[in-house]
């Protein structure tokens, strides 16, 4: 099996730039100094890494699955501002040891991700390095209209969800616990599927403030209680738990309340949380979960602080 | 000595973020699930990354230091197309045992060359890892300008550098072998200080194809060759040595010949190598070092394919 350190980077580049999605965006693709992008109204963008042992583990995800899912978190904060994306830059820290096949598998696995939606791989980096770091930007476009931030809930508001929770921890619980119950989990942990274009229907719904769940709905909601400067009440009762979730708790001899614990602390589920006006601007395939309320900053939970954490990624190091 | 695993993630962004640069440009800063970025004409947009003991030692470089290079060697990928910068995207992955003190010193490294042209941060990622790796994405506008890339170089053109090369290398060649003969090569080393803006002239000069020096001028020459399909020669003669590189060379008993070596192939001097029509069009403060001619597509120096090699940043691992 061939390895990165027996290539040279342009032999490299040469072998799996063929694989990378296009855009129809792009004025000039990859391979000079700077790739030239066409950019209908103002310019979206944003910023995330996958680290080996960190965020993926090379025993869980294929490289493929690694290239998916640094894409789609990727597209999901585009799409959480309501925009459109178009672009991403890809920068590839690998050991030389790695495999070829590894690289050319992450390519598909953006190229999958990011074709169903005309976003192109734009240009990048490559470098050695002693694990694998996969830092992706993405780029995309207003079209002229008012990005929605996380920081204008309004009290008054409702707060939904634009998918069932939960899934992704449940996938990582049976893959840490090392058993197998319940197979859409884990794909779910390894690719996650939020619906691109979820986002954009919210802001066309109205959504007075939006982002996408990658740390989880208690931490991520809190988050946007503070910037808005307002409190979240969520109804544990409402919160839609997704039902590989609930497969995978009973799977485990665990509870429903244990699968709802996941969906509110898991994470890297990619689906928007968004308040709106009211509960009739919602979307109908949304999930309504709370409302916005005068009174302490901060998310509760049935009037309470919840106690169960999302991920922080300098923790366990 | 606090360091950053002793934090957690929003309270180490809430400490440095005051630091990093801003932008006019910015129409939504950090903080939310994407930055929003006016444009003006077009797009332009390059990712470049810095690893440590690849790129970069801790005892030859400061937090800013590190800062500073992957700030300034980003800005020059943009210049090289004539375009003009406008924002950053910064990930920094890095140990839990990072010092806090290293990441603020990257955070005015990255102030300290941006701050001049107006760039600024507009987002980024955060994460643990085994070593440091800085993955900057940097976004430009054309201005309603044509980007200038590196295939249009025209057999008849001449060919030019909008600096002195080597210095880089030469301080490279003092920190490896553990003695001071110079100390400006050493501090362009690790802070490389291409004029940009250089770019920019060139393009208004009339500039056929262009790019920036990062990997060495034979390297980068023969990049250049080959994605115009022409034949690059350069005049051995005409190569302008940085009067570091020179000193340098003549502090570690080594001739000038050794320094010329360094300038064709050193790197990372981040000047830009273009092409002009005609010798009257090249600025005046560039180097004219030969012309584009018929032949085998490649870069020859005296008639010669050079024996110096640029970086290769897979080699070595």
């Amino acid at each position: 099996m061939s390895t990165i350190g027996d290539m040279d980077e342009d032999a490299l580049i040469a072998l799996f730039a063929p694989r990378l999605p296009q855009t129809d965006a792009a004025i000039l693709g990859p391979g000079d100094d700077a790739a030239v992008i066409a950019v209908d109204g103002d310019l979206v963008v944003s910023a995330d890494v996958l680290v080996e042992n960190r965020h993926f583990r090379s025993e869980w995800s294929t490289g493929a699955d690694v290239g998916f899912r640094a894409a789609m978190q990727n597209l999901a904060d585009i799409d959480a501002m309501g925009a459109v994306a178009t672009s991403l830059e890809v920068t590839l820290c690998a050991p030389a040891s790695t495999p070829v096949e590894w690289v050319l598998g992450m390519a598909d696995g953006l190229r999958e991700a990011c074709e169903p939606h005309g976003v192109g791989v734009v240009g990048g980096d490559l470098s050695g390095a002693s694990e694998i770091v996969l830092a992706v930007t993405v780029m995309g476009e207003t079209h002229g209209t008012e990005p929605i931030t996380r920081a204008d809930a309004q009290v008054g508001d409702v707060i939904a969800v634009s998918g069932a929770l939960g899934a992704s921890r449940a996938g990582y619980e049976q893959l840490s616990r090392k058993v197998s119950v319940d197979q859409e989990a884990v794909d779910l942990f390894v690719r996650p599927r939020p619906r691109i274009g979820a986002g954009l229907e919210g802001a066309l719904h109205g959504a007075t403030a939006m982002m996408d769940l990658s740390d989880g709905l208690a931490r991520d909601g809190a988050r946007m209680a503070r910037a808005s400067g307002v409190r979240l009440e969520v109804d544990r009762a409402a919160v839609p738990v997704h039902e590989a979730a609930v497969r995978t708790a009973h799977g485990l001899g665990l509870d429903d309340q244990q699968a709802l614990a996941w969906a509110i602390a898991g994470g890297e589920d990619h689906h928007m949380l968004a308040t709106f006006p009211r509960a009739s601007a919602v979307p109908e395939s949304w999930h309504l979960i709370g409302e916005v309320v005068d009174g302490p900053v901060g998310l509760v939970i049935d009037g309470e602080a919840p106690t169960e954490r999302g991920w922080d990624h300098f923790s366990g190091n």
